[in-house]
């Protein structure tokens, strides 16, 4: 199978996506108004309602995409595994962070820049969310007019744009520093993982302190102006994002002559986890076998089917069966009709466009009847499911899923600890434990 | 918290459930008539209509559980143990099979036998599926006249009643031997396992081949007048099984004060897995955590919750996080109130009555705020879940799940292959590799 060129994928919209972005700053219209949940959880924290009196300011909705990011042109790709490596929440390398870490991303930078320009120069994971972002804030204004304008800010955890560069953004764009206005952390993870969606929220946490001031441990007090924070920390069966895959699937098995359409085996590969962090209770690889479960049933469970996990690195125990080894496993058995689902992940980036492609597929012996479905990138289903789960969340009042109060039993982070309390608000902080 | 008497918990109906496991040898109606497949997967393999004309007999549709099993007094706790570590799906030994299982059996038998004895002096397991199985063929009786009478047999891996003994019955009743009929073996495990279920299936695979003569490779080929036999072989989302779950959550729950129990946390149990087991692509942890998200889904999602893996034993990796560990750690940072949920298994047993029961939370230091939720056990909300299941199977014309023609990728072996064959039937045989 050939390198598919990223950039070829973008829909004709794409130029406008991205144009839609540079918004005015300050925007004069503040119409986040009174919010009414229109259904509650008992454990949720409910979020204060924004008033002018409140915050003495107007302003839109911020819709902030969260994602790990990746490097948009070769250049970068030493400064992405640097702060990679640097990152304790998904590389626990203890109080050497600081010496291990920049060696062991120096040592791979070389090869890792090559598989960037193996795909075409960068990951398009910007373009990518940028665009589906700013689509999604332009059906919201529609959906939503009560917290219309939305306006989209994307933070990467490794690579421009970061969660620093967003939040001056943002402070620019005349949210905070006594103005308040709302901003939802909105997870481009489907399912959580301590060590993405969990690192991501550390971050945002980390910078509001910085750039806002001392944490109030209440994400809804606004009083003194601060920016009301909310999360979309989950989704994994969101009807939108199961339909999207689903029709993606559908697409691919098309490609099959009918005769062996049935017969296709489908395996969902989802990014591994050391087994230190699913032994330590992350719920990742639970929620990521419940998208898979979703779909299959969508599907009408049309096709055999298995969970695998690619990705892993270095010489400690990862979660399995491996991606590639299953491939290679049933290839071998006879089996060469097989279609790869990244289900963990909602655009392309170098796991499906150098891994999966060039890597698993590109080394199958069989890159003819060995296929992959296209990544959710520019679909219209899974871009409406993003401003239906937005709209949701939005009307809901909460602040976070109830399961975002939980830390993971043999969790030892105090700054998960305490940003979870940031997101509880002071009504729930207690619970956080 | 104090063993639970097992016995104690048996409904008044109990011993006409048991009664009506009494039937009549050799039945003399034989209701299975040509059936219409209400919905059809692609994969399927359709069981051929018996008719009179083909099997030259008559007779009823016999409903046969799958289980491990457990030994119902203490005197058969060596036999149970020596059969448990003897089999090569659950332990696999390579060829020292024979002499080490018998060891390592021998050596245990003590401890174990004293856990039995802790637990009123045996296992309920067989109690509660000859129980379950007969109130289920009673329901089936009505709501499915055109296969009834419906006959209830169990038939466990370890414990009697044995495969063996099972089949002999079914014989001595009227079943095959040039008389044809109906089985159907309805594995109660609700997610498939190689080690569990996968086990079942070889043995009984076995047994139909010392007690009918050769295989045929045709799960439905009853044309020498062989039993027909077909498998219920996962049902992880069941929503008979998702409400009585649900439902004895929530009686759980309710036994905490008001203003505690939104804050109470979930834990999911299952049995865990040997990591070699896990990395093989045994489909078992993801479909047990389909079944903890729907079942969470049914809560909406009322509670916080994490699953675990309980019952690891020796010194190689299993999948985690541990519960008992998950439950000290929780207990370590404050949160005391818990609910364990043993989420894959169908009726009390050690690992509950014992494991859970008398040592985690016995253990725990909070017996009175750590708490376990009953099995399904009479559940009358499961049992007819289990009918409705049963319905749709017999309805369905298929001899398994697309699923179960799919061996894992890391599989090696050659008994899986042929069982997966044998239930295939010729038409769909060459599909499993």
């Amino acid at each position: 199978m050939s390198v598919r060129h990223p950039l070829a994928k973008l829909p004709e919209s794409f130029a406008r996506g991205l144009a839609s972005t540079n918004f005015p700053a300050a925007a004069s219209s503040f119409a986040v108004s009174r919010r009414t949940p229109s259904h509650t959880r008992s454990l949720a924290t409910h979020v204060p309602p924004v008033t002018q009196d409140s915050t003495g300011s107007k302003g839109p909705t911020a819709m902030v995409f969260l994602n790990m990011g990746g490097p948009s042109t070769t250049d970068e790709v030493g400064d992405f595994l640097s702060r990679l490596f640097s990152d304790g929440d998904l590389i626990p390398l203890g109080r050497l962070q600081s010496y291990i870490g920049p060696l062991l991303s120096a040592r791979r930078t070389p090869k890792i820049k090559q598989q960037y320009a193996d795909i075409g120069g960068g990951s398009p994971i910007r373009r990518w969310s940028e665009y589906q972002n700013s689509e999604m804030c332009k059906i919201l204004d529609k959906i939503s007019p009560e917290t219309a304008p939305h306006k989209p800010y994307v933070a990467f955890r490794y690579a421009n744009p970061l969660t620093e560069e967003m939040y001056t953004k943002l402070l620019e764009d005349g949210f905070g520093r006594g103005r308040g206005g709302r901003a939802v952390a909105f997870t481009q993870y489907p399912q959580y993982s301590c060590s993405t969606t969990g690192s991501s929220i550390n971050e945002l946490w980390k910078w509001r302190q910085r750039l806002e001031g001392k944490p109030t441990r209440d994400a809804g007090g606004d009083a003194s102006g601060m920016i009301q924070w909310s999360t979309i920390d989950r989704w994994p069966t969101h009807p939108g994002l199961i339909e999207a895959f689903a029709q993606n699937i559908e697409a691919k098995l098309a490609e099959y002559p009918e005769d062996r359409r049935k017969n296709v085996v489908l395996l969902f590969s989802a990014h591994s986890l050391p087994m230190t962090v699913v032994n330590r209770g992350d719920p990742y690889p639970a929620e990521v076998a419940a998208t898979v479960y979703a779909v299959m049933q969508r599907l009408n469970f049309s096709n055999r089917y298995r969970l695998c996990w690619q990705s892993q690195v270095g010489p400690q125990p990862w979660l399995g069966p491996q991606t590639s080894t299953t491939v290679e496993e049933y290839v071998s058995k006879g089996q060469t009709d097989l279609v790869l689902i990244p289900i963990a992940f909602t655009s392309d980036h170098i796991e499906t466009l150098y891994e999966l492609d060039i890597e698993v597929i590109g080394e199958s012996g069989h890159a003819d009847t060995v296929k992959r479905v296209e990544s959710l990138n520019g679909s219209p289903v899974f871009i409406q499911g993003l401003a239906d789960l937005a709209k949701e969340h939005l009307n809901s009042g909460l602040t976070c899923s109830s399961q975002n109060l939980l830390r993971c039993p043999g969790c030892k982070s105090e700054r998960c600890a305490e940003s979870k309390k940031f997101l509880a608000g002071d009504g729930q902080a207690s619970l956080v434990f």
